[in-house]
Parts: C-alpha cells; structure tokens; sequence
C-alpha cells in the first residue's frame, strides 16, 4: 500500500477565484506511482472549495455570480463581530464543498472527458494550502 | 488489498431525473468481494450528481422544485454563449455534489435505514457514466 | 492495511443543530492507530450533515439563518403528504453534505488551522447516528 501527501500553496491575486488544478493533481499522482486507488484533494481553508466542473470561462464567471447571488457578501453577518467581513466567502465555500475524491485507474486521474478539478477561492489575496493524498497501490 | 472498478451508464428519458441505484451498489460490493473498505461513487458528467436521501416520489419533486429554484433554468447564462443551453444544469451538479463515498462494513454497504443513493441527471437523453470504485479488503 | 468503524450517536435538545466533534475523530483515530490513510465522516440519517468549517459562535448562526433563507421550512413540500413535516431539513442536509473525509498524516487528522467537524443536525430531540471509519496503516 502507497500513501503520497503533497500540499499545493495558493496566494491569488484576485478576492475570488477559480483556478484548474488537474495538470498539478497529474503531476502528483504521477509522483506516487500509484496505480489503482483514490486521491483526496481538500481546502485546508474555511473560505475556500475545491470543485469539478467544466473549464470554459463563461461558466466560470456564471457560477461566481450565482454563488454572489445565493450567498451575498453583506456586512450584517454575525460573524462580522469578530472584526472579520468574510461571512458570505464561508458560506460560499459550504456550498461548493472544499474537497473531491478523484479516482485512481490504470496510473491516471478517472475524470471524464470535461471533468476538471478546480481550487475555488473566496477570500484570497493571502496564502493559502490545498491538501492533496493519494492512497492506493 | 483489493480495488474494484465499474462503470454504470444511463440515458434517461427526461431532461431531469433522479435513479435510485443503490441495488446496482449493491451488486458491484458483492462482485469486488470486499469486506471493509470504502466505495466511491462519482458522476463523470458535468452536469449530473450523486446524492444520498430518501427514495419517497413527494421528497424527489420537492428536491427538483427546490433546485429549479435556486439554480433556475435562464437564457442569460454566458455559458450559453458557447452553443449550450445547459448553464442551470451545471449549478444544479454543483449544489447536489458529484460523489458520495459510502463505508463498506462486513460486506455490506454501510448506510443508514433510510439512507439511498441516487444518480441525479439535470440533462439528460444522452448517454451518460457514473465511475464505481470499491477499495478494500 | 487497517481498518476501524466507530458509531457516534446524537441526540440533540433543539431541532436544528450544529455540534463540533473533531475531538471524538481524534479519539478514533488515535484508538485506531492508524499514522497514514483516510476518515470518511457520514451522516446515517438524510436530514442531518457533516461539514468543515470555522468553530466561531457568529458564523454558526450565519449558517443556520442562510440554510433557512434558501431551503426554508414550510407546509408546502409534497414530502409532507405521507405525514411528515421535515421537507426543509432534507433540503437543508443536501446543500450542507452529509459527510467529509479527513487525511491522516502522521498520526494526526491533516486540517488547517481552523477547520472543524462539525454534525448539523436538521431534525432533532431524536436519537441519530454518524459513521466513522478510518482505513490505513
């Protein structure tokens, strides 16, 4: 049995942001050498989600204003009493879900043909780690 | 150690549908002869998800009614300007999650008395695969 | 390869919820004594969650104020037609998740900073149950 743990450091440039991590993931998996098995790959951070969709910049922007839409940014969050303003980037990244499970086939990432594997996040500007482990053989 | 891989394929007659495929579950556990290990079920569409809930016909229309509401279908996705009228069926997938992992115990799949798993499909009459991955001993 | 399977039980004195138990995991996976590997963290009841995110006061009643904002209770749901009157809860678990995997690294659950585990329990003052298993060397 093979376990490989690898962290991946983001510090965007933009509040919000949605980056394709799967050339990374590849490289990882790659690393490891494992053949059959699973790969986690999980926000270490409560603002943040890591999703699998589609990489076409239009539905990129479709699903930032959707997720401003369902969960607004707006000052009157309790949370905000603790001097924070980023209420509405928890609530985001709850939605979204900050982690996936990428199955492991024949040495490769199991996605389908428009699956890609994004770090989403929602209050950035600051460092910030994804945690990434392969478990498998 | 033991890994075992499935696939299931649908191609459902509504543009939205929700599949209890449990049994099918069932039978790959049986198949992969694992005893203790972990599941994972995952849609490798972009447009469909895995969920786990109650198998009662009122809950489903009220789960489709709900995501029709805060994920409704529009014109105005930018998505759309691709070609695709499938933007409302992305965000669907997104708040229902792709994949479940479900605890293999004793050889049965460890879920609660009512607990169900379901291949939800937000756009469907095209042929369409959910990946099965059963690891273990 | 190790395997360990642990059951926890609730039982809350409201109806809706939100209980940290990372402490109850660490117990867990120390008994376990598994140092690399995965914790699946799953809800056995489709109106209860479990998610990461930050242990502050506010933020939790930020949560539960938007989970009513956007999947509300009311007499509505075609679900209370066989008697029940928890549509909302279902809904609420959909969009919360009903569970999380944990990396192991090291001995030690692998969360940043402020990630918590938390049991949101939509549907309370019975007796529920969450699966934990934890799988590794």
């Amino acid at each position: 049995m093979k376990f490989h743990t690898e962290y991946l450091w983001f510090n965007t440039k933009n509040h919000r942001e949605y980056i394709n991590i799967t050339q990374d993931l590849d490289k990882i998996l790659n690393t490891s050498g494992i053949q059959e098995g699973m790969l986690l790959v999980s926000a270490m951070h409560i603002t943040a989600g890591i999703y699998v969709n589609d990489d076409e910049p239009g539905l990129i922007l479709d699903i930032d204003e959707w997720l401003e839409s369902i969960a607004p940014f707006k000052k009157e969050y309790k949370h905000h009493q603790t001097g924070e303003d980023n209420g509405d980037s928890h609530l985001k990244s709850m939605i979204v879900h900050h982690q996936v499970m990428v199955p492991i086939t024949s040495g490769k990432l199991d996605l389908g043909p428009w699956q890609q594997v994004f770090y989403a996040e929602f209050d950035g500007q600051r460092r910030k780690r994804v945690v990434v482990k392969a478990m498998g053989e």
